[in-house]
């Protein structure tokens, strides 16, 4: 055995103990009250890094959450340099009461960790870190220089480090971006990422009467601003699942035959969907199979919606306001801006003249996509074929990854995003996941990814 | 100035205040954290009760809470025998930050008492109090024998009444029903409420996915269940406001010519409708005016919805699970279980294969309409023209007051709505109030109609 391959294998159980002692750490970037849990996340990853024999970590404060950068520059001027980039903040955990294990309580059973943030984003990017450790480890060196850059703001729109991006191009400057924040199609089936989805986000209110009314009073004559914000979150489908807003669809690159035929290739269809959601049947475009549909297609999403009384028992109001949390999906060349203008203005089209409609927008993301025969990509595709033993097969897919395209952008950099998760992680719902064999795997990946470049 | 009035004049200050304490008590029936103080007010009101002089005072323990039961039966067995009617309990207070001033610290401005349960009813049952209070201490006796039932769980169903009037029809054996839980049309235009609507409720639960989904990786081939929600109630009503669901209106007696043109006489149309509501334009079914649409029309109302992600900030998921709190108005003749099973049969229909439906249906109530021509209607009517110096007019109320069908059945009486609050008065919504004139008013029409009897 080489000097890596026993180190690597001595070290496994410090390697997920650590990453256990991570995932303990709520760090929710969309809640203001776990401010303190983001800084003590990001110097918990600094401190790791140095550990790793890393010597260069900055914990850079911004306006929102700090962003933990690192390099080793000792590969020589004629070597690539890689920009590893994650994120170490997690979603919010409810609905509490469906996770089987407290979400910050690390808990291993049949060889997946339960917790959030477990393969969204923690895991993954701590991959990372252990590749480089060993190579530094049992090597003394790196095969490349590597850089690190590790945000805490992913889930709440990437502001710090969307403006830090640009301005520090620089410092950031690589030969190519790496991304773990995706997955693979199977344990045994890597795949390799080259398009994903952009976003638009807004969040909608409408008012009826200025109060809540009495509905003995006032039923039938009032209209309600349930009902009212039901009808018209009802009409932005058709019957068919499309999108009905109009121009939605306008900038929507068709897929070639080509494309259609790589993607038919994935082995994933209905039955894989069905088992892994418990959804009763599928549902959407009819003329798009399922992997075009959630990784080819733009959708339209109520993440959330309420309004009137949702307590304990009843009342019988009439609601003043009810609200709902939109997100959009975008696939190239749709503009995250322009989604935005297009639904509300048909929003207040469909508007009744018995309420008011408001909606604001949040910031977006672009959608991305990859050339496929970029020689970066072909490293990464030999190092998941090196280690998986199967070559990775090429996919699209529904999540979007907002700051990638601010990194292509800025540092003119390719993006490689090379996921190690699994389709049924559970990102972003109760009892999230991470298949621990993809975290060893990963490690090796790493590794062979940098010594193909 | 007769030993009455000039009791009513010097008492005035006295029984203000009273109310005042009352209204402090918390005594919200729907939330079960409130357990004691439901003990605690119907405990104040027996004692305020044996202070009036009446010394047969009982606090009746149930599975639910509290009952209080007062008579006083000294008049002769020649007079006639008056229920009267009200409940202590008072509505959940949400949302909290829209009171002006807190729900539960009674606040006086231009001449309203603001709190919660100032009119619906601890305001409106009080008045009788003061009534009897105001004849024994002056005249030392009651015209007619009089009786009291106030129970604490009429915003919850009125469970434990609803078993007690039937088995206790001695006890609570009258001529007439006396209830104020209802309002006039203006403080110089006193009305009697002839007719109230029934009602319906239930909470539908939409099942999508087994668990929240990540709306990245399933977007688009997976029904999103606040959108099925969304669909299913948009499709509960037509575009002019029609309920849809087959049947909803087969048992609704259709408005005779004479009713309609005796409701045609009620001072009240959209001006007043919007003035009060606050509302952008009207809405609901064109060829019915506002006083029939809400008051002899049957309706459906999405009091409260909620699904997916509600809290700050964005959680891009598409939720397993959506929730909605229906309830109906009902008319003669609908029936609230035959209702019920028409919604959920419709709802069954319609849902697509996508998602599963469930309605879970609570307790209804009947709706009521009392003939014109009783003796006991044309005794109220001159007890109002008396103290407010216009004859009333005849109104059908939208509100449900589901115990008058309860006492009608059991005990056979006649039921008389004597209502003192006014249609401003936001019952179960932010601001509750109560007019202070028609507290004071009302005490003398108590009276004269105990007198006319």
């Amino acid at each position: 055995m080489s000097a890596i391959t026993t180190y690597l294998e001595e070290n496994k159980p410090r390697q997920l103990e650590e990453l256990i002692e991570w995932l303990r750490m709520p760090s929710i970037s969309t809640l203001s009250e776990h401010k303190a849990d983001m800084l003590a996340a990001a110097e918990w990853l600094g401190a790791r890094m140095r550990e790793a024999g890393l010597e260069h970590v900055e914990v850079i404060p911004t306006e929102g959450n700090p962003l933990v950068y690192v390099d080793w520059l000792h590969a020589g001027a004629d070597k690539p340099t890689v920009l590893v980039y994650g994120h170490y903040d997690v979603q919010p955990v409810d609905p509490l009461d469906e996770w089987e294990t407290p979400p910050f309580e690390p808990d291993i059973r049949n060889e997946n960790i339960y917790a959030r943030g477990a393969a969204d984003d923690k895991g993954q990017v701590y991959i990372h870190v252990k590749a480089v450790e060993a190579l530094l480890q049992s090597e003394g060196a790196l095969p490349v220089n590597v850089k690190f850059i590790v945000e805490g703001e992913e889930e709440a729109g990437s502001g710090a480090l969307t403006a830090f991006v640009p301005a520090n191009r620089d410092k950031l400057a690589a030969n190519v971006c790496l991304i773990s924040d995706s997955h693979i199609l199977a344990p045994d089936q890597p795949s390799i990422l080259y398009g994903l989805r952009g976003m638009w986000k807004g969040e909608l209110t409408v008012t009826g009467p200025a109060t809540d009314l009495h509905s003995g009073s006032y039923g039938g004559a009032i209209h309600n601003a349930n009902q009212a914000l039901a009808e018209l979150l009802a009409a932005l489908h058709d019957a068919d699942g499309h999108i009905t807003v109009p121009g939605f669809y306008d900038n929507v690159r068709p897929l070639s035959d080509e494309e259609r035929a790589a993607l038919a290739k994935v082995p994933y269809g209905e039955k894989e969907l069905l088992e892994e959601s418990g959804a009763p049947a599928a549902w959407g475009e009819p003329e798009y199979t399922i992997v075009e549909r959630t990784g080819a297609r733009p959708t339209l999403e109520i993440n959330g919606m309420w309004g009137g009384f949702t307590g304990e028992g009843f009342k019988t109001v009439i609601p003043s306001k009810a609200h709902a949390k939109i997100s959009c999906r975008l696939v190239p060349d749709q503009d995250p801006q322009r989604i935005g203008r297009l639904i509300e203005a048909y929003l207040q089209e469909l508007a009744p003249p018995t309420i008011t409609v408001a909606l604001e927008s949040t910031q977006g993301a672009r959608p991305f996509i990859a050339p496929l025969d970029l020689p970066e990509m072909k490293a990464a595709a030999k190092a998941y074929a090196q280690v998986f033993g199967n070559e990775p097969v090429y996919t699209r897919e529904g999540g979007s990854i907002p700051i990638v395209t601010v990194f292509q952008q800025a540092l003119g950099a390719p993006v490689i995003l090379m996921g190690f998760g699994l389709p049924d992680d559970r990102l972003h719902a109760p009892n999230e996941k991470f298949h621990i064999p993809n975290f060893y795997k990963g490690i090796q990946t790493s590794i062979a990814f940098m010594e193909e470049l």
